[in-house]
């Protein structure tokens, strides 16, 4: 067993092969005192992922790298100073492991927009090592980002919603879902899904707006009042004026004409998006934005606040994200990414498991 | 004399020759209940006055034209159904003279959002006739877009606010300028002005972005706290995280790096844009949102609420806007739309006026 100073970790290791992984030791941050090391059970796959390991985002990432940053595992060591854990607790890590605490922005509960913010995967930290995420046996995370996972939540279940859920929960909460509000959710993947299970169990009326027809039996399954088809031309127009907000998760917006999106808010409504493909957003005039004065935004994930209220609701309302397990070997992060590259039937979304089977009972 | 059925107006008759002015009669809708004629005494000179007959905004524009929507006047006839304004009244028009009023829109008193809006000049009446502004010895109205001026306010220097001012004025005070806010300003022209000098009636502290150095004298006496130079790489280093919103009124946004004014912004900050030009915005990545999960938007004029509070405020606390007068002729009329299409030294409006001398007096 490499711990307690390395992880054995499944990394790709060459983006043009960006979906072969390769099993090997990779070093850990030093500990330090508000750490919590997690013996990971479970693991999220996410489009995230794919658009880091392809280069989508940029090719400039350090390799190896292993990614993976919806995880659910076990705390097994907690630092001197960390008080919200103790060993053996279920616990969760999302998409960050760190901030610097002390800016404006972490002092009011935005730590997500911290400028010193340490992502899950891919971050430098001060000692030099490289993060490594969550297709591995061990993550190493400051206690603020790491969560209790409430008993009634089942583990392959919530990992999603350590980032895809978090990502969606975090914007509709502050833009206000709840009893009187219509809330459209664009694309229903492992982002919208949840987008339809959040603003439904908030008390909103929830409409999902897709390209594809065959995603409406879903739609209506998960909660949605409507299903809206935009693959013909004039889709939008029964709907102007009608969306408080619209929650855009979909990959493609590059093609999207979003006068039509605009057209279907309310006066001042708001067009935002958490899904970023790898391509620029088409070009707009700014008159767009004119026949309703609305807007057109984004986020990134959410705070510690909303991360708790989340998982509470879920386990108050036994609201369950529709996964598929894999079990996690070089062959099952393999299969994974590329189903989620090629949107190959994934409903909504894939967690890897098994992790005991592969690295053995860990503490 | 040409009215009651036709005004005396200086009109555009070709876009090629955008400039020149021909006076004209051009026949007046067909008079209804709630109408008011107003004999026109001074119209501002607003940049869309430009945008539309240079064919910017788009070539089909009807012709001729009489452009002009930041009128003042006296009330010469009221329509047997208005209770609100009386003949002998001294009132304004701004850039919109009709709505359905009711529709949810109106009803929420979003009007100026109505998708049966009738703009001041360039719409086509049921009638059949088109709507002609205020380069003009009268124009029509219904008593709904009509709004009583404030004795305190001088005809010429109030003229601009009923649609640059109120352009600006409404979204300063939808998005909460106020004690402890902290608003920038981007661009210091005739919505510029009106933009520094609302926001700091309102209590925030205001801020002048803009890439003229030349301007910074004028922001300070208008009561900007600071000025904001963007011709040097990096201005925007020092004011990330620094403002709840910013209006921006430039023309010439198509040439910004947006990323670097969406970064000065806090979190869930807003980019809101008043001014519209001719060409569309840069192509952006949803990722430059994401840093502080900013958005962007944009606003059409305000509703009559907003009007009234704004000119309230304007006489309570003595606001004045910057204009220069020119005298109301075909040369005038040239002169103006002339220097406002070079931004030849507009500090920060035109008005024109004298129209008794060339219209008499109208009654």
């Amino acid at each position: 067993m490499p711990y307690p100073e390395t992880t054995d970790a499944f990394a790709v290791t060459d983006i043009k092969n960006w979906s072969t992984f390769k099993r090997q030791e990779l070093p850990l941050k030093k500990f330090e005192d508000y750490d919590v090391d997690i013996a990971v059970d479970a693991c999220g796959v996410c489009a995230s992922d794919v658009h880091t390991i392809t280069g989508g985002w940029g090719e400039d990432i350090p390799l190896p790298l292993c990614v993976g940053h919806e995880i659910i595992g076990k705390a097994v060591k907690v630092g001197p100073k960390v008080t919200t854990i103790k060993v053996g607790d279920r616990v969760g890590l999302g998409a960050q492991k760190g901030a610097d605490l002390t800016c404006a922005q972490c002092k009011s509960d935005n730590e997500n927009y911290c400028p010193n913010q340490i992502d899950t995967y891919g971050a430098k930290h001060d000692d030099g090592t490289i993060a490594q995420g969550g297709y591995s046996s061990h993550v190493r995370a400051h206690e603020y980002f790491t969560f209790k996972i409430p008993d009634a939540l089942d583990t392959a279940i919530a990992a999603p919603m350590l980032c895809a859920g978090l990502t969606t929960y975090a914007p509709i909460k502050r833009l206000g879902a709840g009893p009187g509000k219509k809330v459209a959710i664009v694309g229903l993947g492992g982002l919208g899904h949840f987008g339809v299970l959040w603003a439904k169990a908030l008390g909103a009326e929830v409409y999902v707006i897709s390209h594809s027809p065959s995603k409406k039996e879903d739609a209506l399954k998960l909660g949605a009042k409507d299903f809206i088809v935009t693959s013909k031309e004039g889709w939008a127009e029964p709907w102007k004026f009608t969306f408080d907000f619209i929650i855009n998760t979909a990959d493609a917006t590059d093609r999207f004409n979003l006068a039509d999106y605009f057209s279907t808010l309310k006066v001042s409504g708001v067009f935002h998006m958490v899904g970023f493909p790898d391509k620029p957003l088409p070009q707009i005039q700014a008159q767009v934005f004119a026949p309703n004065g609305c807007s057109m935004g984004a986020s990134h994930i959410g705070n510690r606040p909303e991360m708790i209220e989340m998982l509470e609701l879920a386990a108050k309302q036994d609201i369950k994200s529709w996964v598929e397990t894999i079990d996690i070997s070089e062959a099952g992060c393999k299969e994974a990414v590329e189903r989620v590259y090629k949107n190959d039937n994934v409903r909504f979304r894939f967690t890897l498991v098994g992790y005991d089977k592969v690295f053995g009972k860990r503490s």
